[in-house]
C-alpha cells in the first residue's frame, strides 16, 4: 500500500516541500523563498500554504503526518525550534502546534535539518548502504549528524552533531561562534571564499579572475571548482587546502566514535574529488590506526533532495499508526 | 539479596581482580603483577589464580559472572582481546573461552579498559549523578569512553571512545600513533613528564628540582603535582598549560556528542584542580556556544577502582538470569 507523508526543509533563503510516497520517494514539490524577516508567523504560514499546495494536486491516501527540518535547536520532543541564526524574531517556537492549527495535520514532527539530511541520506541516499555514518553538509555553515543504526544519535539534549564547531587547531581562525580553528572558519562558504579572494589576488594567472570577470568579490566554491574542473592550479590548490582540514577535523569524529563512514552533502560538496581526495588523504594520515579499515568518505548524490526526504522519513517512522 | 560478580582490571603492569556485590560494592581484592612478557597464556593462568583466590574467601552464592577489562581492541561480542600494546605475543585471543576454561564460570564477558572505567563511574562513582557522560583516563596513555544513558556507546566496532587520539592542532607533535596534536602527545604520562623536564631545565628555581633531587630523569606528573601543592609556579604553570590541552579535545568532543558532562579519572587526574581548573576554562571557551549549559568537568574519586567496579558491573548487566 502507498504510504504518504510531507516533508519540508525549512532554510534561511528558501522553504522546500515535498510529498513522499514511502518507496517512490518525492511525488510533487514546492518551494517559496522563506521570508523569514517577517518573523516566524509568516514563516509559518508559508509553510501551510506550501502544504496545501502539496495536498491540493494529491490523490492517493492521506499523508501520514508532515516532518520538518528547521535551523537552530530543536527540543528532545522534536517540537520546538529555538533561536534559528538566520530567521528574525524567532525565539522558541512551538512548531509541532503552530503547524498542526494552520494544516489540520495531527502528527507534526521536527527536527535539526542536519540531522533530517542524515536521516534523508541513511534512508534514500548514500547512507543506505551504511547502518552508521557520519553526515557532514557544506554549505553556508558547516553542519553534521551522527547516525548510528539508522537512527540519529541525538545526545543529551538533541544537538548532537555539531562537526562545524569541532576544532583542528586550538590557535586557528575564529568562526561565527568565536571557536578558534573550527571547521567553519576554514569550510564555512563566506570564509572559504574570502580565503579564496585572498590568496587570488596574488595569483593573476588563475583563471579565476576571467570566470568572475575581475571581481574576486563575486567569487564563491562554485566559482573554484569550475576553475579546478579547467585545470587552474591555484583554486585546484585551494580547494585542496580545504579539503585536508575537513579530513582532520572527521580524523577526530571518526576516533571518538568508531564511525568509519563519512557522507558528505551540501553544496559546496559538489567540488567532489578536488575536496574530498584530500579530505580522503588527511583523514586516513590522523586517524586512529586501528579505524583505517572501512575508513571512507562518500558523496552525497542526491543533493538537497535529502532535506525532505529525511523530514518525510521522520513522519513515517515517528507515525503511531503506520 | 545479595548478587555477586567478578570484576577483573587487566592492565599492562598489574591485574587487579575483585570480588563485588552489586549493591555493596567491593567485597574482596587481590592484584597480581601481570608479567605480559610471558605472553597470554602466562596472563590468563595469572587471572584464574586471582579468581580461584577471591572465591575461596566467599561464603555467599555463586557470582553470576566474571567481567574484564583490557587493552587493546575488544569485538562486537565482547568475546576477544586483540593486540593490547603492552602485552606481548597477543594476537586475537578469545578471552572468553580461555577463561571459562580455566575458572570454570560460564558467562565470562571482556569490554575494552577504557569502556569499563565508564561504567564504573556511571554506576559506582562521580557518573551515578548523570545519565550520559564523557570519561577520560589519564593514565600512561589517555583513554575514553562515551557513556550515553548509562550505557557504552561502543560505535560500529565497539572501539569508540578514543579520546586520546583526537587532534587539537593538526601541525601540532606526534603521538604513538603518529597523530599529529592528539591530546595524548600532551598529556599521556610520558609526553607530560618530557614536556616538563624540557621546561625545567630552563627554571633551576622549580622546587621539582629538590623533589627530584636534582635528577629530572624521576620527574613524573605526581611530581609536579606535589610542587604545584606547594606553590612553585613552573609545576603550576606545566600542569595549566596540559589543561587547557585536555579542555581543547573535550570542547570538540562535547561539541559532537552533545553530551556535556565530562568525568576525568587515572593517576594524572589527582593533580585535581591544578589540571581541571584550566581545563575546564579552555572547555567553556571553544565549546558551540549553545552547550554551555550544563557544562562541567568532575573527577573520578574513586581512583582506579572503578575498572574492577566497571568490570563486574558488565557481567551483572548481561547475566541472563540476574
Amino acid at each position: 500500500m502507498e504510504t504518504y507523508a510531507l516533508g519540508i526543509d525549512l532554510g534561511g533563503t528558501s522553504i522546500k516541500g515535498a510529498l513522499v510516497e514511502r518507496e517512490q520517494g518525492v511525488v510533487a514539490q514546492s518551494t517559496r523563498p522563506t521570508e523569514g524577516d517577517q518573523g516566524p508567523d509568516h514563516v509559518l504560514d508559508r509553510i501551510a500554504t506550501i502544504v496545501r499546495e502539496l495536498l491540493n494536486t494529491h490523490q492517493g491516501p492521506d499523508p501520514v503526518g508532515l516532518g520538518m527540518g528547521a535551523p537552530g535547536a530543536v527540543d528532545m520532543a522534536r517540537t520546538t525550534v529555538s533561536y534559528p541564526s538566520n530567521l528574525a524574531d524567532w525565539g522558541v517556537v512551538d512548531v509541532r502546534t503552530a503547524l498542526s492549527a494552520r494544516t489540520g495535520i495531527d502528527h507534526v514532527v521536527v527536527e535539526n535539518d542536519a540531522n533530517i539530511a542524515g536521516l534523508g541520506s541513511a534512508h534514500y541516499g548514500a547512507g543506505m548502504a551504511h547502518d552508521s555514518f557520519i553526515m557532514v553538509t557544506l554549505g553556508t555553515g558547516v553542519g553534521g549528524a551522527i547516525i548510528h543504526n539508522n537512527k540519529v544519535f541525538r545526545g543529551s539534549t538533541g544537538g548532537a552533531g555539531e562537526i562545524g564547531h569541532m576544532s583542528i587547531d586550538y590557535e586557528g581562525p575564529l568562526d561565527n561562534s568565536g571557536i578558534s580553528g573550527a571547521i567553519e572558519a576554514y569550510l564555512g562558504q563566506q570564509f572559504l571564499s574570502e580565503h579564496a579572494r585572498m590568496r587570488l589576488r596574488h595569483q593573476p594567472e588563475s583563471v579565476v579572475h576571467d570566470l568572475t570577470g575581475s571581481d574576486l568579490s563575486t567569487l564563491t566554491p562554485r566559482t573554484l571548482h569550475k576553475a579546478a574542473t579547467q585545470g587552474d592550479e591555484a583554486a585546484t590548490h585551494i580547494l585542496a587546502w580545504a579539503g585536508r582540514r575537513l579530513g582532520y577535523a572527521l580524523s577526530s569524529a571518526v576516533s571518538l566514535l568508531d564511525i568509519r563512514v563519512v557522507v558528505v552533502g551540501g553544496g559546496v560538496s559538489n567540488a567532489g574529488r578536488f575536496l574530498l581526495d584530500p579530505a580522503r588523504e588527511a583523514l586516513r594520515s590522523q586517524v586512529f590506526p586501528a579505524f583505517q579499515e572501512g575508513l571512507r568518505i562518500e558523496r552525497e548524490q542526491r543533493g538537497n533532495e535529502v532535506g525532505v526526504l529525511g523530514a518525510a522519513h521522520l513522519a513515517f517512522s515517528t507515525t503511531p499508526t503506520a
